[in-house]
């Protein structure tokens, strides 16, 4: 398995949401109180899970044509009121301006503990940019508050495209002005690398193994020959030869 | 005229070529090679001017809805042919990957000398994002080069309108999901800040008096009641309230 990259690697390119960082217990740390306020017997953990449960249909949606491209606030925002009447809870009982502000979790997400030195060492060697399904404002704000020294905000509302649809990661490289090959997707995910690598992207695989919880049973291994596999940011880039 | 904006700023955008960077110098100096190549007589300075003297009306093909949005690297593209025929110059006659390689003079942009350690200020308080014509690779390629630390990359090509079309303001506010109030545009043109103000903006006006080189007649003095004006970036950081 080849550990270092072609010399032509100009970006590295970031799924965010479970990559770099910890959606399940962010997420369940900003709805707790709003469910101690209106669900007092919904668990904050099972709340989290049952709303991203809801991420990849919405996204479908786009991704098959069925529905103009949308950002992913607004699917956040259908989505959460799925999951509050799942819940038990009339959404429309509720103060829109509350689920606004609540919609906004998916803002707050903490990076995983190696996250942020491990991008800025990368940052050094290469362009950094997420390339998440996360929309620009999304993106930004969560970068702002974490962290996250991206030099671009770049992904899905930009490509007008929902990963893993080829176009998402084609897009990217087009308005970037490089070739497919001179992009790595850097992902804790087998099938968004698998994605990229049919788009002609190099890859790079670091597992996340406490994303889904305890017990989690994939993505805890690479499934492909990935150009570069990892057990954190700073040891991608160790392997990819930035200086410490 | 008031200096202080109101405390709901979230962003500071900025134009670009010519307000946070020299591009008259930067791309004199880039074409000289070239020029000293083919053209030993051309002045490179003059060939600078020349170009950026078709910067406007190829864009207004875009804003009068002539044509469709098209990137800035290609109307560069476009631009060069026009103004080495101009100097004298068959491009035909002329390698074509020379002639790209030429065109990407304006990804090598110096900044200001106040640029870089301004930015950075500001950055402590405020989300700044380039709001420029440029298209993203240029911008994040100039970004890179100069150490512009920019929290995303915004503008012509995210917003798909040209300034000062009211919808390249709008649409980046809209794209941030924030009012066109909590935007404050930093810029040294008078006509940009008038037009971001009609969206709704706010406006910092900062003179940069030798863009256009000595002589230089216009953009001197504020021609409105702008929210600030300051003479740098570093004396904006202080109008606005950022730590030293």
């Amino acid at each position: 398995m080849p550990q270092t990259p072609p010399e032509d690697v100009r970006i590295l390119l970031f799924d965010v949401f479970g990559t770099v960082v910890d959606w399940r217990s962010s997420v369940a740390r900003e709805v707790a109180p709003f469910l101690a306020r209106h669900a007092p017997g919904v668990d904050p953990t099972g709340f989290a899970v049952a709303w991203r449960r809801r991420y990849q249909p919405a996204m479908e949606a786009v991704r098959s044509g069925a529905r103009p491209f949308t950002r992913l606030d607004i699917l956040h925002r259908e989505n959460l009121e799925g999951v509050l009447q799942e819940s038990g809870l009339d959404p429309a009982a509720i103060d829109a301006a509350e689920l606004d502000q609540l919609n906004k979790a998916w803002h707050r997400l903490d990076p995983w503990p190696d996250s942020v030195a491990g991008l800025a060492r990368l940052k050094q060697r290469f362009l950094i940019a997420p390339l998440s399904n996360g929309n620009i404002a999304l993106m930004l704000n969560l970068a702002k508050r974490a962290g996250l020294p991206w030099d671009a905000i770049l992904g899905a509302e930009v490509a007008r495209a929902y990963k893993p649809s080829p176009a998402a990661y084609l897009n990217t490289a087009e308005i970037l002005g490089l070739a497919p090959g001179q992009c790595m997707l850097v992902a804790a995910h087998n099938n968004d690398l698998a994605a990229a690598r049919r788009a002609g992207f190099r890859t790079a695989f670091v597992p996340r193994p406490t994303e889904h919880g305890p017990g989690q049973k994939t993505d805890l291994a690479p499934e492909q020959d990935w150009d570069a596999v990892a057990e954190s940011f700073p040891a991608l880039a160790d392997r990819l030869g930035c200086p410490g």
